[in-house]
C-alpha cells in the first residue's frame, strides 16, 4: 500500500458544446451519423483563443476551491497531458504560468498518453512516500480538437477537450494506492499517434501537414487490447490481495463506445459500479480518466472508505491499471 | 535520504562529430568563428537517418552492458528527454522498441526540458522506496541538430546531440538521494522554447516551419538564472546538511561556455571537482548531466561512497539540483 489522500478534485471543460447534429451538418453527413458512428450525443471543443494550460489551470483552481486552499498550497505541480502544449519547455511551466502558481513552485511532466493520469498517480505516491512533497496537486488537460483529421471517419468524431484536477496529500495505513500495474507493448506505438512534433518530423525534414493530425487504426488497437487485457485484470487483481467484488466504482478511459462496453463485459462488474462520461464528453485524451474519477467524486459515487479501480488503454500502446482506496 | 544506487551509466553519441571548423566554412563564416562563438570545438550531429530513440536504446543497451544485465532485467523504463520523438505516443515507447525492451515492461516519461533526467531520478527514487519497482532505467535522448535556426548566431553553434542512461536500485542507508530541489519561474517559459509541436501552434491554426526551431533569449535567460540561483544553492546545500565542502564531484548542466563559467564561479568549488564535456559535446539539452554523470563516473572522478551534486538551469525556467550520495 502506498499512502496516499485524495484531497480534492476539480474539473474544466472549453465554452463550446457541439452536438453531434450540429457535427452532422457541418460534416454534411446525414442526421444521426456522428451519433451512430462514435456513440458520443455532445463534446467540447476549445475555441481558437482557448489554451490547453489556460484550461488545466481553471480545472487546478476548481480542485483547490473544492479543498479551500490556495495556489501557495501546492508543493509540486505535475502535468499528466497526452499531448504538449508545445515541443518545449514542458507543459507544467505553462499551467503553473496560467494557474497563477507562486514564483519558484516546482512543476514537471508526466506522460503516459491517455494514461498519464494515472502514472502521475503513481509518481506522485512514490514522492509522498519519500517524504520529498508534501501536497502534490497532478492536472491533466487535453484540446484533441487541435489534432482532429476531419476526413478520417472513424478517429475523428469521437473526441472531446477537458480538464481535471487532484490535489493529493499522504495517507493514512488504509488509504492509498493499494495496487498499480502498467505495460507497455511498443508492437503498438504507430497504431495511434501524432507523427509530427517532435525530432522524428519537421518541416525541415519533409514533414506535411497531415503529420499534425491524430491517426488510429481503432481495429488493430481494440484487437491488441483484447488480447492483452484479461490477463492484464487478473494480475492486477492478484496485487490487490481481493477479488472484483471488493471494488466499489470502475472509471474506466473513456476511450469509446466499443471499449467501454468490452470493458464492462470483461471487468464484470455491475453496470452501476462503472462510471461513463463518454456520451456527454468523448474521449478526452488523458484528461478522461480524471474527469471521470470527478464525476464520481462529486455525485457521492466515490467516496471515503470506499476502493476504486482506474484503468485504460492508451497509445503506446500502454495498459495501466490503479486501485485506490479512498 | 532517499535510498538509491546507481547501478551503472551508459552513454551513445551519433555517427557524425561535427568540428567549429567545418560549421565555419558550412555556414560561410571566418576561420574560429563558430568556437569563439559558442566555447565548442565539436560535437556530435544525427544523419538524416539517425533516431532519437534508437541513439537513447544505445545509451540503454551501454548502461545495461556495464551492469552486465539483460534487457529483461529493467521493471521500469522512463524516458527523460527535453524534446519529445513525436506528439504521441509518448517517446518511451519508441525507446522501449528500439531496445528490444521485453513486451509490457512499463514505459513512461518525464519532461523537465533539459533538467528531465534530474527530476526522473527523483521520481525513480520514491518508485524505489515506495516498493513499486526494484530496477529502473532512465534514458535521456536529445536530438538538438534537428530544431536548429541556423540563421541565429547566439542559439546555432552551442548544441549538440546525444543520449545517456543510468540504471538504478533501491540504496543502503548510506547511499541515495541526499538533497534535492526544483523550482520553476514560469515567467522565462518563452525565454527559450520551440513553439510548434503542441495544441499552441499547428498547421491549420497558421503555424510556420520557424515555428519547430528552437529559439532563445540568451541573455534574458542568463540575468534569470544569475539572480536566482544563489539563495538557490543555498536552499539544496542545507537540505543536505552539510556545506560545499562535503562535494566531491559537480556535475552542471553543460548549458553554455558563459553558464559554466558562472556556475564554476557561483558554485565555488574547486575547478578539479567541475565534470566539463561541452567543448566537445555541445550542450546536449537533457542528455547532457547524465552524459557528463558517465564521464565522472567512467574516467573514475565519481566514485562509490563520494557526493556528487548535479545542477542546472532549463527553459521554463526551471532550476534543480540534486545531491547523490554515490
Amino acid at each position: 500500500m502506498i499512502p496516499v489522500r485524495l484531497v480534492s478534485v476539480g474539473k474544466a471543460v472549453p465554452s463550446r458544446t457541439v452536438s453531434s447534429e450540429s457535427l452532422d451538418a457541418s460534416l454534411g453527413r446525414p442526421p444521426g451519423y456522428t451519433f451512430k458512428k462514435s456513440g458520443v450525443r455532445s463534446r467540447f471543443f476549445a475555441a481558437a483563443d482557448e489554451s490547453q494550460s489556460a484550461l488545466g489551470a481553471r480545472a487546478l483552481h476548481d480542485a483547490l476551491r473544492n479543498a479551500s486552499l490556495g495556489v501557495d498550497a501546492i508543493d509540486l505541480l505535475i502535468s499528466a497531458c497526452g499531448v504538449p502544449q508545445q515541443a518545449l519547455p514542458n507543459t507544467a511551466c505553462f499551467i503553473a504560468a496560467a494557474a497563477g502558481l507562486p514564483a519558484g513552485t516546482p512543476a514537471f511532466d508526466v506522460n503516459a498518453s491517455c494514461l498519464g493520469f494515472l502514472a502521475a498517480l503513481q509518481v506522485a505516491g512514490g514522492l509522498l512516500a519519500s517524504g520529498a512533497y508534501a501536497r502534490i496537486a497532478i492536472v491533466s488537460s487535453d484540446l484533441a480538437s487541435r489534432g482532429i483529421d476531419w476526413d478520417d471517419a472513424e478517429a475523428s468524431l469521437i473526441f472531446g477537450d477537458g480538464a481535471a484536477a487532484v490535489i493529493l496529500e499522504r495517507g493514512t495505513a488504509e488509504q492509498g494506492i493499494r495496487a498499480v500495474k502498467f505495460a507497455t507493448y511498443p508492437e503498438g506505438r504507430h497504431l495511434c499517434e501524432i507523427r509530427g512534433g517532435g525530432t522524428a518530423r519537421n518541416p525541415r525534414a519533409g514533414a506535411v501537414p497531415a503529420d499534425y493530425l491524430f491517426r488510429m487504426d481503432g481495429k488493430a488497437v481494440f484487437k491488441l487490447a483484447v488480447q492483452l487485457l484479461p490477463a492484464f485484470l487478473d494480475e492486477l487483481m492478484a496485487r490487490s490481495g481481493a477479488g472484483l467484488d471488493a471494488l466499489d466504482v470502475v472509471v474506466p478511459h473513456q476511450a469509446s463506445a466499443l471499449g467501454l462496453l468490452h470493458a464492462a463485459k470483461k471487468i464484470g462488474v455491475p453496470e452501476a459500479k462503472l462510471v461513463r462520461i463518454y456520451e456527454t464528453h468523448g474521449n478526452q485524451v488523458a484528461a478522461s480518466i480524471p474527469t471521470a474519477l470527478y464525476e464520481a467524486v462529486m455525485t457521492g459515487r466515490a467516496r471515503p472508505g470506499q476502493r476504486v479501480l482506474m484503468m485504460g488503454t492508451a497509445a503506446g500502446l500502454t495498459i495501466g491499471g490503479l486501485i485506490l482506496d479512498l
